[in-house]
């Protein structure tokens, strides 16, 4: 049931037909190497968080650019990953109930393979699917360090879980899953920053006193393209969970350095290609791309070439762009490019990125983990 | 790409895998046959809205049970519909650009094919497309009745387009889309009768006006799930686009009749059942089902069968329930039923829907237009 490409390679952009996912293929290669220049000399370890672009080609690309692997949140996302040729994947995030058990036991003897836990009982269960398969899987306890999602309490708790997986004869404990997802999103760079001083504070605590234990703790994983650069100033986080940084969206955009000022530290590369479809007044453009095509969780979109326009609302199918004067390259049939709110989500919408250089279509890549639900 | 059923037909409830999209069967079944009942009478024909469920299957349910046809959005829904067995589609809204005009006027060479025109210049692209493929094609003219999205304004810019249409050899001029999108969502009863009785006004004058020119205009078609009964009432619209009466959301749930009671006239039919997959304190619970599971633009998901829980936020992957005290039920691994805020996006992030009868897996419909973009 997957959808057409909604180009040929070879085409112009202006004939790629609307709405598509169209990636800026110039800025996406950008965006791929900056990041680990960025991290040069540092101890910690790019994995891309690949539930941004669903893609192993995406992710291949990443691995070769020096990341240790790639993470994602579904089981179905890891074996997508596993088929497109990745080898090293960590499920950062739980995994529950014996179907999905059994899923991950079954990989785990395809790849490396690693999840998180927060709950004895979900070990358990763990353990026995990984038993049944004769599979290794490599576990970290996840801590909650200030998103209030999934993870138990830093200390005690975290060593207490470190313990039963230790105990666990197909289970390898490595460490500690410490993502503080919300902060991402913190617009002031000095409260930023603080959260994730105190998450790294809290990490840090709880992997000594599961060292003080006798257990080895050697790897401490999380950050986003919000903070990483906080978590790899720490000499305490093994690895960098960073996704959006190769896209970027609409929300990531208007993050603030400590002068108060946007400034993003990666190119905008993704863009939903949309038509006008209607221009039934002079203040009103309604173009193809709604909440079927851009998901606005993090707000509108933005128009970055028409400053003169605002996306105002989203309907099932349409968008209305509110013009306040006078503005050409608006007109029925005319395209335009939007930056999606929420990259991750809108990147889940679609069948297909359509890669473009220099005004062609250079490349078609399958989102192929897309409606990798389970 | 599609991803794998999350269900075997024959399996109970209990072990269909999370996130999905379940249709309680008999509820369902309830809707298809309330609508058409609650019309007896009226000369308004039933045409209902397909962007809401994607499937033809669903639509020749409808068309069973005495619909005229179906309407959509994008020519990939009709193609998907046409395919399935449909044969009497309205595309309402506005078809742009000559790829897209190309395909639906070889649509209209297999089916009953009507489409809605806003603008001259897609009228002669029509035409142009409609004659290259020697295919005819039945036009309305779209108006803007209130929603401020497509149309033009009602009277003389109809009439003026109609004539276009009525000039150009393979197109027919049918008559009028006449839909008001966010009157639907109006809760105030009275509030919500007097937009729409504006735009049956509109929309009467402008009928008036295309025949006292000569042109018949058999055709008014609009209304949804929030506002059917008035445009039934009105005698002038001949068809009623609701869509989300087969599932209903917790949005259109909060639609308040006359007396400033929340009473729907549909069932609840549709869910995203989730798995409990974090219970790291007493009061969270986090599920499964997050934004790649639920579209929250209309607001979070209602907790149905749990009043003591609050789904109060969504991140990509996971939702967080708030719970004010202790419960039973919402342990890890437990699976529960949401009641999303609205339900077409949120549909359109599925593959595949799960039919409950009696707890068991009783079907297993393909989202066959899920992601039809174009």
């Amino acid at each position: 049931m997957a959808n057409r490409p909604p180009a040929d390679i070879g085409a112009p952009l202006a004939e790629v037909d609307t709405p598509a996912l169209v990636i800026d293929l110039d800025a996406f290669e950008r965006n791929l190497t900056a990041l680990p220049r960025l991290l040069q000399g540092r101890p910690a370890r790019l994995r891309p968080h690949s539930k941004t672009h669903k893609s192993p080609i995406i992710a291949r690309k990443q691995i070769a650019l020096g990341a240790v692997g790639v993470c994602c949140q579904k089981v179905g996302e890891a074996e997508a990953l596993v088929a497109g040729g990745v080898d090293d994947v960590l499920i950062a995030n739980e995994i529950v109930g014996a179907s999905k058990l059994r899923r991950l036991a079954a990989l785990a003897r395809q790849a490396r393979i690693a999840v998180c836990v927060d709950d004895a009982g979900n070990i358990t269960e763990l353990e026995d699917a990984a038993s049944e398969l004769d599979a290794r899987v490599t576990v970290l306890v996840e801590i909650n360090v200030g998103s209030n999602r999934c993870g138990v309490a830093p200390g005690q708790a975290a060593l207490d879980l470190a313990r039963v997986v230790t105990a666990s004869k197909h289970l390898r404990f490595d460490g500690l899953q410490a993502y503080h997802g919300s902060a991402q999103h913190i617009r002031n760079h000095d409260e930023r920053r603080g959260a994730i001083e105190r998450a790294i504070a809290s990490a840090r605590e709880t992997k000594r006193l599961i060292e003080q234990a006798g257990i080895a703790c050697p790897r401490v994983t999380g950050a986003g393209t919000g903070s990483f650069a906080f978590e790899a100033a720490s000499d305490l986080y093994t690895e960098l969970q960073c996704g959006s940084y190769v896209f970027m969206d609409a929300d990531y955009n208007k993050n603030l350095d400590a002068d108060g000022k946007a400034r993003p530290q990666f190119e905008q590369s993704l863009y939903v290609w949309t038509t006008v479809m209607s221009r039934p007044t002079p203040d009103r453009a309604i173009v193809d791309a709604g909440l079927k095509a851009l998901s606005v969780d993090s707000g509108m979109p933005a128009v970055p070439d028409f400053p003169q326009a605002t996306f105002a609302r989203a309907s099932d199918e349409h968008g209305r762009l509110d013009i306040s004067e006078a503005v050409d390259g608006l007109d029925v049939g005319d395209k335009l490019r939007l930056i999606p709110g929420h990259c991750d989500p809108t990147v889940n919408l679609y069948d297909w990125y359509v890669g473009i250089r220099r005004n062609r279509v250079e490349c078609l890549w399958p989102v192929a983990a897309r409606g990798a639900l389970t």
